[in-house]
This record gives structure tokens, C-alpha cells and sequence, in this order.
């Protein structure tokens, strides 16, 4: 069996953008969220945003099952106010749910957060958590560690006061959490090439100068695009960690930790496979997504992660199965419920 | 001949960064820059400082140039102002000169520019690098992408009114630049582990994404620590760039951009040396700087760059020899008429 851990709702239809918009431009005009509600979305623009492409994709590649959640970079935190978030997150959660729903084999959910820049994380995310591991059957969330969308002005990711709330909720309904930027508002970073990147790396290192696996030994983060800059330069966090009197990166991090293998090119993966233990390295290819193109030097799609797995020399059959779907089921506690991994087990 | 393009001057006596503390002090306390001079230092502080550190390890390892500036993570443009900066920037470049004049078969100088946060490159910075590259010999400047010390909040590398005119000067004087932030005021970042790494990423696609090369065809930029993340992510920069209708990186970065080997650890480089072309990339190893100890796995210093470069499969000699002198040769125009280089050519 084959999970993609990373997959967003990237093909919505159009009214969808053009309501977050909508809310954007109203709170800019009124420093206040609007009150209109978001636009009606039919099950046929549901099915044939889907069916024609992550589906259609999966089929081709050979993947069994997508942790799907709403589009990253619309994630928007940045944007409009708490109240404008909790809307806009609410409804992009229910188009997941129901394209869920509507390919219960092809797809299980996982949530964005009403985040706000400059807002603790609270009942607002505690609310739409419940709401959408325990009524929508989904199975994590995506954390922004920088809902300022780039200027980076809210607390770190260590932050006890600010972000251990949520690390105590995350526990408690037994979910681990991407993180996963959204857009820039800093001219300095694309959100695509620069931000998201950089939010990986920041984030781990987050994590390898911090107690937050100490206080919270069974929480798991994955972080996206292959770790960030990290496993390229692994000898320098190994080094680093060891330098500041911080252990081994194996110890302090990697028990609760995951890369994804978002890294679209042969030799990234063959670096990923052979550095960062393999039970840390989960399949995903972030389809449709961050770069759409065929890849002229191979005649192949940038973003088949698949197709480099396969190919790579870094790792055997047995822990390239790991990565395809063992380990997701241990990251994700609740996706040994799901239906397309029940009859796996 | 190997030329080590990035080593800094780490291993000053204490009396400097002392002189730095109270600078900053005083500016915190008076809102003024000190006109308290800075403190003498020796040629015996000069020389045991040196010797005993950085000109050692080159010999043990059998480097026979290098390429080098005052310490980065000292830089420290984010504090004081820009009187205190220039203080400060013209003090740490004379010790460089001290020890480059004192060591003149092994080092040679290039230098820390008087950047302050908010304050657009102009006269103090042209007036230092006229000095530097003129009355020194200095054969290139360091150039901080974010003197805001991790707020990332003055303008992007393409901000033609903000940077152009020190490009100007950069080629009217036919020296590169290495991109190095230097520390972080902002609690997300770790100066060494997360900004260094983020810093240059960051570069790299404010390189892509404007027109910076098409405006200064000559110019160039070395990116130190590998490239940050762009190497392993290779595929994701080379299809963004094509989805985005940038065409290919190599024409549109790589004839003025070229990467580090700072990346610690076999794997790294063995991608570096894959994936970059090889007239993109100069030997460097940032000794003694980032990290100082011993890999456990290897039993030798992580930072030990030159092992991993005489191990690689990934280049064949005329390739390595290129990497190790002929590259730095062509990027650093200047570096052409030092003795030790001359006798070489």
C-alpha cells in the first residue's frame, strides 16, 4: 500500500479563492470580519476538481491513499482577523470533508487551523480540532509556525505559554501535526521557493534547541519538502547539536519528528534515504502543488516523488515499504482506522 | 593549490568583541554612538590568535590559501548605528589586514561592510570597500542580505533603488560579494543553525525571481554553506523557475552565482559536487567557525570539507581541481595578482 501524506485541496473552484478574497478586501475596508457567508460548492465541482487531478494522478502513480487537507499557501493566516480565519478555516475543513466523503478510499482528512497573526492558539483551534478529528473522521492537523506570514513576529514554536495548549490538545486527540507555512507578506520570500523551505528548516531547529519533546515525549511533528535544508546538511545539525551541548540530534528530535519526501529531483531522495533514519521518512509528493512541470532533463513529472523511491539505490524493498505507508500508521494513530489501511493491516 | 574561499577571523583576542559589547551598550544607553576608540591589539595577539588555529588546521589539511574576512556572526549590523557600524566594520577589516600582511602566502582579505539596519547602502560603505580593496589588497566584501538581523524587514537584493548602487560600485571595482547574514535578534532563528542556512536560500531566489543579472551581467555572488537548501532541492528551483517562466536556473542564476562546499558531511557533498555544476562551486570549509567538533561517526571534524571533496565519486580530478583553486580564480578577479596564486598561474 502506498500513503502520500502531503496532498492539499489546490483545485477548488473558483468561488472559493474569490470568497477568501472577499473577506480580505471587506476587513481592509471595515477592520472588521465580514458577515456574509461563503459561496455554495456543488458535489459535481467537488468530484471534478478531484477526479481529474489528484485522483486521476494518484491512479497513474500508483497511490493508494492521500492525507489530504486544504490548500497550504490559502491558508492565509497573515490575512483578516481571528473571525475571518475561523470561517474561512471552517470552510475549507468541509470541502475536504465532503471530497472525503466522496472518495472515502482515496482520501482521509486533515485540518487547517483558525490561526491568526498575533493570536495564542486557543478555543478557536480547540473547537475546530474536535470538530474535525471527531466528527469529520480526519486524522491531523497542519500548524503554521509563522501565522505572521513571514515577519515572524509571533512566538516560537518553544514557547511554553503560548503554543503548549495546543501541544496538550494534540495529545490528548492523539494527532500529530504537519508544519506547514502559508503564504509571505515579506517581499523577501516567495512563498513557494523561500518561506516554505525556510519554515522547515527554522522549525527543526525549533525543536533540536528546545525541551518540547521532553515535556510532550508522544507528540509528532512532520515537517514537509524533505526535512527543509536539513538532511543536505545533516553533518552540520548532527555537529551543531553536539557543540551546544544538546546531544544527538537521533535522541533529542528524531523520536517524534518526520520528514516528507517532497524533493523533486533523483538526488535529493537518494540523500534523504541514506542520511535521516529510515522509520523518520514518510512518502508524500504535495500533488497538485508546489511545481506542476515535467522535469526536461528526465521526460518525467518534478513532483513523481515515487518514481525516485523506486529508483533510489539508498534504501531496500523492506524500508522503502516503511516509508510508502508503515510509518505513516504510526505517525497518524488514527489511520489504522481507516478503511483503505483496515484491510492492510 | 587549494584556496579555502570562506574563513573567517574567529579567534580574535577578547578585548574586540569587549569593545563590541560596550559600543552597543553605550548605544542602547545614549542612543548615540561612543566615540570611545577601539583597544589596541598586538601582532602577538594577531599572530598566536592565527597560528594556532586556523593556520594550523590549514596545514593539516593541506590548504594553501585563504579567502578571509572578519568573523560573520559578528557583524552584527542589526545593532548600534550606522556611525557605530562603521567603527566597527573599519576596525574588524584592519585586523583582518594585520593578519593578512603578517601571513601574506596564506591569507588574503576581504571585507566586513559597514551596513546598519534601515540605512540604504551608500558613501560609508563605498568609502570602506574603496579602502579595503584599494589601500588593503581585499579581493571581495561580505554583504549581508538582512542587516535587520532576522526581522528580514529592509528591502530584497532586487530593490533597485536600495541595492544597485552598491552593485555598481561591486563592478566598478570587479569584486564579488558572498552573501552572509551575520546574527538574530529574532528568537526564531538561530544565527548559526536556522539564519545562516535561511539567509542564503533566501538569496538564491531573489536571484531567481528578478532581474539582478540581466542589469549587471558580470556581477557575481558567492552563497556560502552549500547554497543552503537550493542544492537538495535542486529539482524543486530548476521546475519552480519553469513553472514560473524564469527558464532555466543555469542561465539565469548560475553564470554569477556559485555555492560553498560548507556542508559537513559526506552525503551533502557528494549531491553538491551531483547536482551544481562545477563551475559553481569553490572549495571553502568556514574554519574555524560553525562547527568544532568531531563527527562520532567518521572520527574527524565535521568541518573538514577538503576530506569529503578527496572522497567523492560525484567529480573526477579535473573536476576537484577546479573546485579547489581554478573556480576562486575566475570568481575573485583580483585574487589573481597575490603572490601565492601568481606563482601558481
Amino acid at each position: 500500500m502506498i500513503i502520500d501524506c502531503h496532498g492539499h485541496f489546490t483545485t477548488t473552484p473558483p468561488q472559493v479563492a474569490k470568497f477568501r478574497a472577499h473577506q480580505i478586501a471587506e476587513f481592509a475596508r471595515t477592520g472588521k470580519a465580514t458577515t456574509d457567508a461563503p459561496p455554495a460548492v456543488s458535489d459535481e465541482e467537488i468530484r471534478s476538481g478531484i477526479d481529474g487531478n489528484q485522483l486521476r494522478i494518484m491512479r497513474e502513480r500508483g497511490i493508494d491513499l492521500t492525507i489530504f487537507s486544504p490548500r497550504a499557501v490559502g491558508m492565509d493566516h497573515h490575512q483578516g482577523n481571528e473571525q475571518t480565519n475561523i470561517v474561512w478555516a471552517r470552510y475549507c475543513n468541509e470541502l475536504v470533508h465532503r471530497a472525503c466523503q466522496m472518495f472515502p478510499d482515496s482520501f482521509v482528512g486533515v485540518c487547517q487551523l483558525p490561526q491568526a497573526a498575533g493570536v495564542k492558539p486557543g478555543k478557536a483551534i480547540f473547537e475546530e480540532l474536535d470538530r474535525c478529528i471527531n466528527e469529520y473522521g480526519f486524522i491531523g492537523a497542519n500548524l503554521n509556525p509563522d501565522p505572521t506570514g513571514g515577519k515572524w513576529s509571533d512566538p516560537p514554536l518553544w514557547d511554553k505559554d503560548w503554543w503548549y495548549p495546543l501541544y496538550e490538545k494534540m495529545v490528548a486527540l492523539d494527532i500529530p501535526a504537519m508544519i506547514h507555512v502559508s503564504g509571505s507578506c515579506n517581499p523577501h520570500f516567495d512563498a513557494v521557493a523561500t518561506h516554505y523551505i525556510n519554515g522547515d528548516t527554522t522549525a527543526f531547529v525549533q525543536f533540536m534547541t528546545s525541551d518540547i519533546f521532553k515535556d510532550f515525549p508522544t507528540l509528532k511533528f512532520i515537517i514537509p519538502h524533505g526535512g527543509g535544508a536539513v538532511p543536505y546538511h545533516w553533518g552540520r545539525y548532527r555537529g551543531r547539536a553536539l557543540d551546544m551541548g544538546l546531544g544527538r540530534i537521533e535522541d533529542k528530535v528524531m523520536n517524534n519528528v518526520f520528514f516528507d519526501t517532497c524533493v523533486y529531483h533523483q538526488p535529493g531522495i537518494d540523500l534523504l534515504l541514506k542520511v535521516v533514519p529510515t522509520k523518520n521518512i514518510l512518502f508524500a509528493s504535495e500533488t497538485v502543488g508546489a511545481v506542476q512541470g515535467i522535469d526536461p532533463l528526465t521526460g518525467n513529472y518534478f513532483d513523481d516523488t515515487k518514481r525516485y523511491i523506486d529508483a533510489s539505490s539508498s534504501a531496500d524493498q523492506q524500508q522503502k515499504s516503511q516509508i510508502f505507508s508503515t510509518n505513516a500508521l504510526g505517525v497518524y494513530p488514527r489511520l489504522k482506522a481507516h478503511p483503505t489501511c483496515k484491510a492492510c493491516l
